[in-house]
């Protein structure tokens, strides 16, 4: 199938707004198999929402709208496409009750303008949206100037809601048409390899893929994200070819997988030194507070946090934790044996469990022929010793904070590991 | 005005790349006046390309094109343009030359495909690129089933090349069309006002405002960008429009305004503390490394930066920085009295000249009806004392981290404002 995407939205028009919603789609279609012909923004004008559909609808197999479904006056997507396809709009009392419910459910008082949430262009299907209060929509039939079936969706503009719809209505049933009959997606954290490196773990991958079962890598700052994709003839079908392939993939992988579904690194680490009873405390050069801000998005990280410190001089290094200034002027500050002292010493500082650490030359002054930009010593520190890693990363300041942070957390990760491997 | 905008590469369709080229894009055109009726994607197909710019030519005033302009057998909007349009592609050797010129310049050999760089639609102007080997392109003129001009702009899909092209080449000569001779731009940045509170210093605004000045707000994090877009018969007749306007924001705004052009707040405050030979050092409970993490994406902050403390936990506070026990089991961490000690105990603590402090309810959980999500006291401290300010932000987590860094850094400008003031 080949469809047309349109995005509702003056602020789409005038740049007020990123149109991240069109990329992830995108995303989600091509890794069913499904085309996009073109991406179309218009602005909240139903001439325009209207001639674009029918366009799409003449040219394409389908139109996938967002935005405009909400409840003020310049939400005028389901009149727009009612009017294009000559259909009338029904008023649904069930779906106005389910509104009602949902406001009541927050006790906010359900201004009258939400009435529109319930009118339905007829023929159409509304779909449940169980993180917000406007349907979605989906009808698949004729259209005018369209020989065969056609498909609408008409979703949210709200990414968030946006993205659940479409996972749950939209694309199992374009999956459906597409001669599947059931779709199911899952994706898989990694971190520790590049992408190359992953593919070189996974011998006879290509064999295992197939016009039902597909995977994507991908790379964001140091964590490769791994994309499964399985179509089936059932749902149960789909769910063991997807289950088989990401035992598979867990079997050549091994620590590589982080975790799975909506997760960052600091999430999952934090997760497990609240299991253990473990706290963790950070000393920071080159990342400059990254690392301590990346534990701190985690809400409930004061459980296991203790805190961290930024010894960004070589002094404050030896003055706020007790690193031998002798030691700074042997090795210098970006070493594996200032590494090691840092984490013994935040550690040691904070009283926390564990200690973990970055020095490096995040750029793009300071580098030497010996220690070049980007060079990066990680550090980690418990009851039984310390850890250091050297890393050489890129000629780019930000770049390089953002992967040393990575990478140390998991380092954090792997020692973690150990300690229940040692402990079992 | 009216224009169709027109994004090409199938990395769009399949979102792979999110398209902030077109937000950019609709954002600058909208600043002089300009509407854009709609934004197209399309992938490398040339007859997408060319339906699409037709299309645009017949319902809007021109289309501006990106991307599709290099030398590779992907890139083909230059041949869909001129089929599109039934035009001759002419080889300019001139334009061979300055290709070969800028590989010559970076000591790199010209591969042949770069010929197809020299290529240009009969009729259409090259506009030199400063910053990449690609051209652009211009037209304006008679097209086909379009009565009246019509302008065909095509622009790199790099997006640091088609920013400059668009500002040096296009932009002024959209002005001219639209009936103006010249354009300026300039953005003033502003810090502790929000938009409304700006719009309330600027009395008489709206009069001084016309077809020919516009200016527009945009908000971003607790600081707000001023752009200021003027038009002109001539350049210096715009300029100075630009200057005065400038000159009367700036005695309404004062303090208000930090900066001009690309600058962050952290690489202002940077900039004042190495001119005033001062360091400073921060201690974080609620922004959890934040602050530090902006301070040190500055490069040469180690110039000025003493580093930090990061005191999630309440007994760091005082272990650390030498906070008084006492004082936090009467006020709690969350208060004036306790901002104030972390400013002068970091301060102390790592021989700054500056202190600079955080201690807050992030959030989600952590609020009580005294000090609900949201409440924040940041604070202050140099040799002659400590001062702090409350902050009442929002229940949002990351978004809460985000405000109280900028409103930190932007009491840290002011307290350095102050000093100035106090020494002239």
């Amino acid at each position: 199938l080949t469809l047309t995407l349109l995005t509702v939205g003056d602020e789409l028009l005038i740049g007020q707004v990123v149109n991240t919603n069109a990329a992830w789609i995108g995303e989600q279609l091509s890794a069913i198999g499904l085309s996009v012909a073109r991406v179309v923004s218009v602005g909240d004008d139903a001439g325009a929402i209207g001639d674009e559909l029918l366009r799409g609808l003449a040219q394409t197999d389908g139109v996938l709208i967002t935005g405009g479904l909400g409840p003020t006056h310049d939400d005028i997507t389901k009149r727009a496409v009612a009017a294009a396809l000559g259909l009338r709009l029904e008023f649904r009392e069930d779906l106005l009750a389910e509104v009602r419910r949902k406001f009541e459910a927050r006790g906010r008082p359900m201004a009258d303008a939400n009435r529109l949430l319930a009118e339905v262009p007829e023929g159409f299907e509304p779909l449940a949206n169980p993180v917000g209060t406007a349907p979605g929509l989906w009808y698949a039939g004729a259209a005018p100037g369209a020989a065969g079936e056609r498909v609408v969706a008409i979703l949210p503009g709200v990414p968030f809601e946006m993205k659940t719809l479409l996972r749950e209505h939209v694309l199992p049933r374009l999956a459906v048409r597409q001669g599947e009959a059931a779709l199911v997606q899952k994706t898989l954290h990694t971190a520790g390899a590049g992408e190359s490196d992953l593919a070189a773990s996974l011998d006879g991958l290509e064999d295992r893929l197939s016009d039902r079962l597909k995977l994507a890598f991908l790379p964001n700052y140091g964590t490769v994200r791994l994309r499964i994709t399985a179509l089936g003839d059932t749902r149960p079908d789909a769910a063991a070819r997807l289950a088989a392939f990401e035992a598979y993939l867990r079997e050549r992988l091994g620590d590589f997988v982080f975790g799975e579904g909506e997760v960052t690194l600091a999430a999952v680490v934090g997760e497990v030194l609240r299991a253990r009873g473990l706290t963790v405390a950070v000393a920071e050069s080159c990342t400059g507070g990254r690392i301590a801000d990346a534990i701190t998005d985690v809400p409930g990280a004061s459980g296991y946090f203790r805190g961290g410190a930024v010894v960004y001089g070589n002094d404050t290094k030896s003055s706020l934790l007790d690193v031998d200034a002798a030691t700074i002027a042997r090795d210098g500050a970006v070493s594996e044996a200032v590494a090691r002292a840092l984490a013994a010493g935040v550690r040691e500082r904070l009283s926390a469990d564990l200690g973990l650490s970055a020095t490096g030359v995040a750029g793009p002054g300071g580098g030497t022929p010996d220690k070049p930009v980007g060079t990066v010593w990680i550090g980690y520190a418990d009851e039984t010793g310390t850890h250091a890693v050297r890393l050489q990363l890129t000629p780019e300041r930000h770049l390089n904070k953002r992967l040393t942070t990575t990478y140390a957390l998991d380092l954090l990760r792997r020692q973690l590991l150990r300690r229940d491997r040692r402990a079992g």
